[in-house]
């Protein structure tokens, strides 16, 4: 990679690239980014900016209607011989959340693939103001003469009306197929929804997509995913290669005993051979000094261990990966106790993905 | 650490230790915190929960003397017998930036001594409009029964006007002795400052405090630190055991050509023998792509390595650690390219933790 710039730098030296003058006028030409290619929808249909067409599920509540409508894990495919990459794009108002930065709540998030292997290449800031809904940044500039093949991931806590790509005037912008074959679906909680990384590239779910290199669709939803009916019915409903579950950080040890059987039960009816790879939650920290916290989260992840040996039995083709996501044993992997940062989130990473790896390679998916 | 929490869960219910409802109206007893021990302040004087005494510095910029007013780095030791702590406070107006989070710019970071390590027990979360200043929060609960030394990191990026730490009717809270014996003061950028560490806890520079248990007094200041003047004078005026610089962040290579000698020069007269520990900064990432980023970045740090070459030779006690401040290979450790994330800062304190202690040792600071 080292060498690699050093080339671009001595390329770009000798063909006289400069830096265009912070001053100076850019005219971008814009392109509207759903004429181009978007990747991890869990299902076809709908506006191609919200992650699931939510119209088809009247029975969701108000608040997991409006988080499906988010662009949560969305990335846009293209090439461009631009050496710059610019965004506008407008949110519906929401509050920002006090454990998450804004660039992650409202940002996008820019990679290049370079010799295989994407490269992060810069982030498009929102206001910080929270009643400011829309934006313009320029992500990148001064790269390198020659095609780009770009994977940008949208805002993970917004709902979009709409986003476009700028590039220079007289480049090419045109939708790339996707780059990945296979599709495993992320189901979870607000650990999956990407509470607490910086970018939303950052999210494990994010960069599973990358590291893995399929399409990762992520349907995690804040304070949610306790197993509910609702989230059966939209697993039931979508096709792919495997499933993944961060199921257990938000109900009750009472609520996986009652109903973690009968959620597997159906959708192992709609996907009879689909692997279901379950994560076992990470030891909430929030109990590493409160005695009932630190009770409930050791009885949450029991009541998991215990519902998942069953259903490890009874149903073909379902894993548990225990331990799952743990942020470490030093506590300091999360912002506030429950919610991963980058650190915490490359620590569960170690843990579960040469896990994930080796389950869907048995099954062919890669 | 896991059996001390099992015996205390179990002692819990042995006691009958119950949470408190939510609905429950809560009735604390106040105390102000600058009648505690305030750790990690480079200076005698002034207002407690300002980092400096700006008045002593009229030659400082408007936005240096704004950011030295800011709680950074700074840490309430106490002891207290409560099972809670809570705390409300008020900060100064001001805008959030889109590259961090509320919580690390405006909340609280709770550490509890649990056998001679600090254990994070909470965040203090502040509301996350930006229009309200007046914050209140119960930061842990349901503790055991017995008195705990408790180390609570203040704001990272705002001034304070009050804080006040809260616990239950009828139990203690005294000011601890610091639990630090040595001093070494850290002078840096937006990156000592503590951008973009998710919680105040977890910016290099406290978590080094914590780590080495030395007195870290943080003199970061974001987009300043160009080896300026005024630097020079508040580090000529701080009596310390060793000086920690992020000097090379913000500079040009020609600032750092004409100015690095005569900077460290001026200290010297000042504190003929002190340790002065200069960190190489990292490659920025925001140059992954952009060609011209890349080249400012790499000769920043060559003109670094350059003159600490001729500094250290030149004067005793002068370190240069290099590599420094690198946030990881893989190029996923800032939040934009030039922020490490806690990620970057855990990637970047494998690298010089080890050094700064063996020189901290050396010099019998520890």
């Amino acid at each position: 990679m080292k060498r690699i710039i050093v080339a671009f730098v001595a390329l770009a030296t000798l063909l006289g690239v400069q830096p265009l003058s912070a001053a100076e006028k850019r005219q971008f030409k814009y392109v509207d980014a759903t004429t181009l290619t978007i990747v991890n929808r869990a299902q076809e249909g709908g506006f191609l900016l919200n992650r699931i067409e939510t119209e088809k599920y009247p029975q969701l509540p108000g608040p997991s209607m409006r988080a499906l409508r988010m662009s949560t894990g969305l990335a846009v495919v293209f090439r461009t011989n631009s050496r710059v990459v610019s965004a506008r794009w407008t949110n519906v108002p929401r509050r920002y959340g006090n454990n998450m930065t804004p660039i992650l709540q409202r940002g996008l998030d820019l990679y290049v693939d370079v010799e295989g292997r994407w490269v992060f290449a810069g982030v498009g800031r929102p206001s910080s103001r929270e009643d400011v809904t829309k934006h313009s940044y320029t992500i990148v500039d001064n790269m390198a003469e020659g095609e780009h093949l770009c994977l940008l991931y949208l805002p993970m806590w917004s709902e979009l009306t709409s986003l476009e790509i700028g590039v220079e005037e007289g480049a090419s912008i045109v939708a790339a197929p996707s780059p990945f074959k296979h599709k495993v679906v992320v189901v979870g909680s607000s650990i999956t929804h990407g509470a607490s990384a910086t970018r939303s590239g950052m999210c494990y779910v994010s960069r599973l997509n990358r590291s893995l290199g399929v399409d990762m669709p992520n349907i995690g939803i804040s304070g949610r995913c306790k197993l509910d009916d609702y989230f059966a019915d939209i697993i039931c409903d979508t096709k792919a290669d495997a499933f993944l579950f961060d199921a257990f950080s938000n109900p009750t040890a009472e609520q996986i005993d009652e109903r973690l059987y009968g959620f597997v039960a159906k959708i192992r009816k709609a996907h009879p051979e689909t692997p279901l790879i379950f994560m076992q939650t990470g030891a909430r920290e929030t109990g590493n000094l409160d005695l009932v916290r630190h009770e409930r989260s050791t009885t949450v992840r029991e009541a998991a261990a215990r519902g998942m040996a069953k259903v490890c039995k009874d149903f073909k083709n379902v894993y548990f990966i225990n331990p799952g996501l743990d942020t470490g044993a030093d506590q300091d992997g999360t912002i506030d106790g429950a919610h991963p940062s980058d650190l915490g989130f490359d620590r569960a990473l170690k843990i579960v993905e040469p896990k994930i790896r080796k389950i869907l390679k048995k099954h062919g998916i890669k």
